[in-house]
């Protein structure tokens, strides 16, 4: 079947080739997004009079029949459709002939190519918020179970202080409560609806913008129509930006995970299970899982990266350059929610060895404490600090747990102060469950079941 | 005089230059916020009685000194002093004896330069966002001026539908409140004080840490002391990945500036006071200011990136890497904050050719708007699209401004609602007053006058 | 079947998920590699006689068939096969029993992976490098065919000196010509045999490696094992930093392309069947595959930084992060291969227009002109400079044919030296021929017929 | 002083600074350099008659004085100059009369400051090919050193097999020197004088570009004039990623070391006076210098990016943009050339703990020598994998040494064939020489004296 802009020349084949790239095989994963899209729309056409009831009818169950061929894997898209939008309303106009050629009146692909990709951003970014909610519940409780296990501190990976399991986990799980700032910046600029702003200039018909986002559950319609179209692919990169410092928190965590699971350390132990071996060498059990976790971190930046360049300095009104951005958008949060759970069964099944984390414990650890023993005695610290210098070997060695019961004040190792973080946890399961509160009983009243939007 | 860690040995000369960088430069813009922070951080340490209220009492009044000294341009920080830190403790001690010694007491130059990293950041967000608002008032002011002018509408810059100079600005004025959505996030996240971290791993003695934030004007203290820690470069990036996304805004409407002022547009004109001449070519006046807009959102682009590939992989606690963070960060600021005063000035003299926009239109512009009037005699869309695709050129001109009109729904030219964007402005302008009303008094309380942060 | 290093126990599903990724489906493009180097490597084995003469001959015999297969898609790697080297020895096994097992005697997958990527990435250079000369040819040729067709020649895109469609045509293919420096650093890196460096560290086996090195027609055999393993992911980076390259200068002559073909300047056409349409807009004409081409060159520059960054601070040895190499190197070749060979039919068909061209002339490109006409009159230049430049408007027009003729050192517009940029197009077609002249013939000799390594 | 361009009106104070950036302060590295280039450009003048010989003899006389200057710090760049060439046009036009007016004839700065570049990158090159040589050779002769020293061979960081000090330490040699590969591409796209080719379009002057370049000892002219004016940034891209791989393998030498001399591995050690303090902390010494490294890589990698994302898609012609990639190309040489530098001091001074090294080795280290022993017995690989797999733990220790010189294959262990990258450093140390033999002489001659282009 033709193309929706196709009027009897055709496309040179490779030109043909490099222009449809990938997309067919991408946008599987918009098949559902844009369906529901189209219900909204037809919806609105039927209310301003350019379905009638019957034409609304026949596209609703036409889209439903979509989605459950989409969701049987029986949907298809080939190379000569471009993109699922074309498969869609070619599907359309086959199966419901009239009806199906009305379904694009006023909207262009540029809307609704973003209108998919919202959606499916936002069932993105629930399953991605929840997901790393769990990663950090799994760090608090391993926190909670291992709170005042000692573990040697370390700056420049150096001893450095006294620290404890609990303080080391429980960084992690308040560091990813921090990154889910940014999802919530990029869930807040995502809830918007672009449809209605076609190819970027509005058409002349009495659209109805606000009973589509309402439909949709949309919080607001993106309201200029040339801002609208140029927001493809900068609400994609701030996603992006999102999973990107939750990867950067993960391989950091990762890469304390491959030293410290070492046998020179041994103070955690990966279960065979999660590690694999080498085709040469058999003793070998490699964790191979946080090594892919530290590199797909440098991989969502690139992506982030890449999506970014491509819309610096573009003119304005829709380009074809932003096709470019959406394998990258895709790819990046698939690695990025499977990495989060990759690494919740990580912190899950993670081992203890408190014998060699105590065995780390060295006397010169607790040089700073003695000097602040010294302050405490009333010598101005810089001179407390040189005179221990002296002879950093004298540093008589404590024992751990002591030490770390001294450090009371919030947020140190005595005195981890696990409720804070246990309220902005709740705080922001409360944040997720709003946002499904918002959008799911909406979507089930548009399509007449509950459509499966990211997966 | 001595670095704070000297102990009787020295570094190679050439360990020293690479070590040091060019902190000791770069540090100017941070010793006024060194020096609030350590206010705080003496007021604490009285209250929980490691200094008296005379050596407190010093302290400010040596802090206050050093601030006024940098205002002057005359607080030096020599290359062997390393960076601010060392600088201004050395010049307490030298000044005032004992007290010197102790103001280092409970804290790390980790924690420390957080500190000052994040006054620093917080001043900026302000002034960035208020710089980011006065040019988007000035978009929207434009846009009002010319709110009905016509002017061609493009995708792929080829011409697409008719759309006017109104639209065209205030998308460019949404996007920009828009883009603050993450400056917002950013703000938050940097709003936790990281005082009391220490070296990563808390301090025997009992911080009043709360305390140091309220005198510091901070929402909360940041929790977990390594999460703390941990932050140092990620709250940064975050910052400078909002620059980015405005970057990305003012690179695009650059690149339409530089198009649309060509002679053969002609649609604007930029005033001779903003170009720039040719070292050869006796008649140029070329739009250097906006190439280099252009240039300089790849350039905050890259160096967000450097500051995230530092960060990835990075074992726990503080590593030295963090210090190459610094220069990105505050180059990365300073570009964005002139790149967007500068384009408030193109703005604001940025002359319209209402004549040349008129004859920038051709027939072929109206096709959609034909295709609709079809459809709204009853044709379905895609045999009105098929039909007029025939004979492009048969579309008929049109009157660009009665064209403009027929698009009524929410955001399209003939409806731009300039009071959702207005209003949004309004919210953002109030935004900015309650983050200085939170911190403003309370920074002058602490110094006893008022201290800039950002210049 | 199982994987090489599976002993008894199994990885948890969703761990297999996310370590094994998309390599089985990669990998597809590696088979005929591992094939040609498992050839080699089993004739070695023979020869030190680790294999008898019947095994070798049965392996050859194995390898050549799944060539075969690979050549009509029907050599399956399967998800649980994680791999085309597991796939490959699992075939073996099946089909040969005892010598299949003997097949990874002295290798390592590290080795193997990295020797399959050195033949794909050689095959790649020598298509690569033929199409970016065949697109510089297609450019000279457009240079001699329009050489002194008068071009308005601008800076900062505005006006500035009288041009031609030689200069500007052959100024790109020079360009391209110079880029093939690095994709000639990129062949000589690659050109070493790292087979033999087993897992890093060697084997206690008198392996040949210099007999293997010649089967696969290497000009030298990669010597340090260790560092033979870490050029992993290095050797890719440079030929994707080669490619992009490349990619650069296509973006920007299309770019140019992409301005110049706008009907506000006409310079340019490009015939109907290069471009696509709009879903909407039923007039449109676009150019979609330039603005790809442009935003792929983003894209090819993503791919070389993630591949870099994967590699920073990874510690010696193997690590599994370099799997993550492997997409963004295949991906990065093929876009740039295509990219090209679009270019190059663009290039094939572009119309000229040079009454359009002559109109973009107006009196002040004259400008510089003038005035180094004043200085061969004697007048210094700054003055001559400053006296035209008082009244910029009074140049007067001048015959562009006559102003370009007047420009004839070396390079300048009347005085293109063509034959500079053939002599060296013809020396890159000699090293093409060389590099094919030293690689087929032993490859042949080597399989048995010719074997596809890049497609 | 007025600038070059300036002809009665001034540029808005705001712009000025947007638009100067930090060029009057980069320029210092580039006044030696432009000199020289304007004395060849004086001398072809003279030759073409358009400067008289005494013209010219003050020309030399002046631009020699400049350079005198400039190496004591006198010759001041102040922001209102905007550059060095028209600090230099200006000193030259204030201190000579007409003769400086004229020095302009025939060049813009667009090819000015190309040449400028190209004369800094070559003497950079040549500096940083010294060095990275220099610390090749200290990597190898460490190896010579410490040869058979035995060493854990690890892969995912953890225990893989037997290896050596000599291997791991020639191992990085031998990557430096496949890294200088780039360097050596980057040198012959570098070495082509683009004088001449003025703003761009060339001049209607009999201009001997053939002269410059043989006076400015460069092996060809760039010839299309359009071509030398689109290699800004290009070329300096390429010098950045020359130095960005060496930078590559450094900071992953980096971090074997950081690792490897933590008390836990205490396999080699460094030297206190290589080794900073902390502030709190008094016993500590960390490698601070190794983390700037693998720190300073990724900044080097983000500059490369930088220029690379400001070429992208530019459209033909000089434009303003390019200025933004200079900070960026001379921060990074100077940045690798001393992180190169402080390797070196590294390397000679790191110490070699053969204790603690032979502690590092645990019996499964030899499970894969176990297997081929048991494959040298007539085993099949694989069942021999299989069967020592079943008890890893049953792997007998066996002497380090002796488990070396049983890999005696080219590059194992057990024969380092340091005589193969001890040939490649002598073609190197030629190649270096060669260079410099093509060049000194020259430029010495048309300065009269020995002038610093790089330091």
């Amino acid at each position: 079947m033709s193309k929706l802009w196709q009027k009897g020349y055709s496309l040179d084949a490779l030109i043909e080739r490099f222009t449809v790239g990938d997309d067919y095989l991408l946008d599987r994963a918009l098949v559902n997004a844009d369906c529901l899209a189209s219900m909204a729309h037809a919806a609105m056409l039927a209310k301003i009079g350019i379905l009638t009831a019957s034409e609304r009818e026949a596209l609703q169950r036409g889209l439903a029949e979509i989605i459950r061929l989409a969701d049987r894997g029986e949907f298809a898209i080939r190379p000569e459709d471009e993109d699922c939008h074309t498969a869609i309303e070619n599907f359309l106009v086959a199966r419901l002939g009239e009806a199906g050629k009305k379904i694009h009146t006023g909207r262009s692909r540029n809307d609704q190519v973003i209108a998919a990709l919202r959606l499916f951003g936002r069932a993105f970014l629930v399953e991605f918020q929840q997901a790393v909610l769990d990663l950090a519940e799994a760090l608090f409780g391993f926190a909670r179970a291992h709170e005042q296990v000692p573990m040697p501190g370390r700056t420049h990976l150096q001893l450095a202080m006294p620290s404890s399991v609990g303080l080391w986990a429980a960084a992690w799980g308040e560091e990813l409560l921090e990154d889910l700032v940014l999802a919530g910046a990029a869930y807040e600029l995502n809830d918007a609806c672009p449809l209605g702003s076609a190819a970027s200039y509005g058409v002349p018909l009495p659209l109805d913008r606000e009973l589509v986002a309402e439909l949709l559950a949309f919080s607001r319609v993106q309201n200029n129509v040339l801002a609208a179209n140029h927001s493809r692919g900068r609400t994609e990169s701030v996603i992006v930006d999102a999973v990107e410092q939750v990867m950067l928190t993960l391989s950091r965590l990762a890469q304390d995970l491959i030293l410290f699971t070492l046998p020179e350390f041994g103070y955690f132990s990966l279960p065979q299970e999660l590690c694999a071996g080498s085709s040469i060498m058999p003793q070998k059990r490699n964790p191979d899982l946080l090594e892919l976790v530290r590199a797909r971190a440098a991989s969502v930046s690139a992506r982030g990266l890449q999506i970014k360049s491509i819309l610096r300095a573009l003119p304005s009104g829709y380009n074809r350059d932003l096709q470019e951005t959406k394998a990258a958008f895709l790819e990046a949060c698939a690695t990025g929610l499977l990495s989060v759970r990759v690494m919740e069964l990580v912190v899950r099944r993670l081992g203890v060895n408190e014998a060699r984390l105590a065995a780390g414990f060295r006397p010169e650890i607790f040089a700073t404490d003695r000097t602040l023993e010294l302050v405490a005695g009333g010598m101005p610290f810089r001179d407390a600090y040189r005179q221990v210098a002296e002879t950093p070997s004298a540093a008589e060695a404590q024992d751990p747990r002591e030490a770390l019961l001294k450090k009371r004040h919030t947020g140190a190792p005595g005195n981890l102060r696990l409720d804070v973080p246990a309220k902005r946890l709740a705080e922001l399961r409360a944040r997720t469950a709003a946002w499904q509160a918002q959008v799911s009983p909406k979507l089930k009243a548009l399509a007449g079941f509950d459509v499966v939007l990211y997966r």
